[in-house]
């Protein structure tokens, strides 16, 4: 079932200003874009391939009020097996270029949290640990708008709350302290409540219809996504990487709209 | 003049342990590999490309004492222009593979010091921001041994002392802040007191032999290193992607030498 | 001249829940309380002296729409010396109950800094130290309303930006790591804009008219008040102690309104 | 029965720097100083009152090698009730001088964990409350000395490990959330291992004797020390207020050596 995208936002930037926005469907295998209209009020912009080649950056240099007005059409056809048989591979096993998301980054610094999975979650491995993990999460957390550019995975952990982009910092952060490789996805997904721009992770286990192969999977702990039907926009190693609206200086951030709905046949 | 090298370290894995190394002269065109040679008591190891696709990282699971010995001879062939007269391009003007290394990451949180960057190196841009950055922490910052695995940018920032990753991460940080792409890396190098595992900064600036181009240019502030003899082995966004050793469990370490000489003709 | 003290401040509890508020001129030796009026929808509060006994804490717990009225007139006879020429007391010669004022608390942890004073501030001792803190921090700070609950010292010296509480916390901080002790004092003061309860330190240094004798003085990082018209509510180690509501449980603040005039003779 | 306490360490002073001691037994009504003799090369030091009167700070300004020896016999007489029974107080009837052990400190910000210990003890209050923390710290966390002189309780509950210092800051900042008064102690008492000096904490409950009053329990969530047999050097809002040795420049430790001994009669 196709998904209907509308986006639209606006910001002032009052001296000229240098800007990276991320905002469209990412042209992948796993989904078309059946169509997309992007509209925005700057004479030269520049694009480039995004984090891991997933999307685009729009890239400029402004002044005065911005306006970005997006629509698109989107059709998901991505496998969602069931996770908790699905085992995880040895960093050896891995391929090379998973293996970043193995490491600490800007709000997932793994490496202290090695203790807590090891008692929180011992016996389970792979995609069951995984479960796990957004089992505890989705358990102990609430959905509250209390977090800042600054505020980390560990913060979210200590407070147990947070919005869509701390729940996935938590997941990836235990995934990755649990040797899973883990990443940050920026998307949009129908149901998401308040609608707005969502994120999620994806982790890296073993694909069991290929030997000795593996594959990204889609797990959402706030559990208001369906991976299939989750259109992405790009990914990175946390939201440092994948922000919407990146600002090289001040910038008055105005007003958001953001629509996703399936569109019946 | 060809560059000698000599590394030696063990440790010590009480469990079966998965580890990540990445201790080796990178084959890069501005540095040859006229031989090497690595002994590691490891039956099976995979090697794959590591960050960037510069150097390589062995993986390996064992248990027991590891112990690594390297040998190897290189020769540097690399430009080291003056920074002073080289100008910074816009982000919209970068490659796009240069972008990741202008956002936030786990030790180089640039975002917070954009106001102590415009006021303490106002006038300055490119080159001249980046020597004047060098400078400002060469003469503020104590050579000092008191950082741990998570001493960040800020930290280092605040208390004014460190060792090689720590001044790299503050140059990096502060480069950033200024809007100048900067990574990380690590390398081996003459000159370095006491001997051991170097680490330094890159910054992208444009290449003035090219219109529109740009190329990464090494600077350490601790003023240890030539960039002419420095030895590559790797390269990340911080510390977090380039370590020697990262072990997923405990690993006890054991002793360490590192040996880098200029070999008369 | 007397000082015309107005505030008023509402919230809402949504369940039973405690409160501490600290709100109200402090009746002590340097200011004294014309008149005063207090006005608090809450049937059972008790009274007792507020951190070192200066001012009161209210104490209640209550649920609905708490609504606070203070009127008071204060009139303040505090000496205000040239802090230039005021030596430093070595800890050892410190009445012992300003020694809790050279440690860390908080939002204060100024044993980090001290590698910062002793080059930033080098030459300097005493009140000229403090002078040069306060100085420094004028020029570098820029008054703006960033911060939240957890912004510490450190914060603030990284990002240098700030509104009366942050400015008060960078000049604790590096009073004590110059040796010197420096609490936080919550006050009201004619002059702050936007009108609000005020915050700034003071710092206890040698009294010349005293052998041997310290006192406690003011310093307004933020230039805003006068020490001369400052009425003091309460002191503390820093904003911890002396926050003007704390509550035991959530509470959703409403509206303040506070000012401060001199009421002519 | 009588407690035997020994304790001598030394220190190096390469500039004339300012220090402050606690580690002498305090003479407070819950335990006699039998007999007490303490050592100090230096000659002029200064003795205050140390924090909230309980025992005393040795303070002084010395250059060169310190060594401190110290010899006690103590008897210890604090009632030791099961803290099961026991209510807590509301802040309204707490005493005043109370309420500063249920504020923020340096290590301990119990803000933040109001929702963890909502969440993790539920259905439980007063001393049963306390003992669910006792009893939830002793199982998930680990004795190892891993802690530095920034670590804060935040970073102890996210790594599960620490020495006892990181117990009491976690047990101290997890009883806050709770509403309930605690304070750090530092103390002797046999069966520590290794022998050292010792801290845990305190919780102000409901006296079960006196219709309204309460009083401090000792806590220790390292389960190595009995109250019956802990004496007391000091107390503090946590380990910054009542450090052994505080340094107001740099000072190279040396050795340390306590052995505390229940003497036979």
């Amino acid at each position: 079932m196709p998904i209907a995208i509308s986006a639209q936002f606006d910001f002032q930037l009052d001296q000229p200003t240098d800007i990276i926005l991320q905002f469209e469907a990412a042209a992948i295998p796993e989904q078309a874009i059946l169509s997309a209209d992007t509209q925005l009020n700057c004479a030269e912009i520049a694009r480039v391939p995004a984090h891991d080649g997933v999307g685009e950056r729009v890239l400029f240099q402004a002044q005065g009020r911005i306006e970005v007005s997006y629509q698109a059409l989107a059709e998901v056809n991505r496998l969602v097996p069931d996770l908790s048989n699905l085992a995880q591979l040895s960093p050896h096993d891995l391929p090379g270029e998973t293996l970043d998301y193995l490491l600490d980054s800007r709000y997932c610094a793994a490496d202290r949290f090695q203790s807590f999975v090891e008692d929180e979650f011992a016996g389970t491995a792979g995609g069951a640990r995984i479960q796990a993990i957004e089992d505890w999460i989705a358990r102990h957390f609430t959905y509250e708008p209390v977090s800042t550019s600054t505020t980390t995975a560990l913060d979210s952990f200590v407070e147990r709350r947070g919005i869509c982009r701390d729940y996935a910092h938590v997941l990836i952060t235990l995934a990755r302290a649990s040797t899973i490789p883990a990443r940050y996805v920026s998307c949009f997904a129908p149901g998401v409540n308040p609608p707005d721009f969502h994120a999620l992770a994806e982790v890296f286990l073993a694909d069991d219809t290929t030997p000795g192969g593996g594959a990204w999977y889609i797990v959402d702990a706030t559990r208001m996504a369906d991976p299939s039907e989750t259109v992405k926009i790009g990914i990175g190693r946390d939201a440092a990487d994948v922000s919407f609206l990146t600002s090289f200086g001040s910038a008055n951030f105005g007003d958001k709209t953001v629509t996703v709905t399936r569109q019946a046949g």
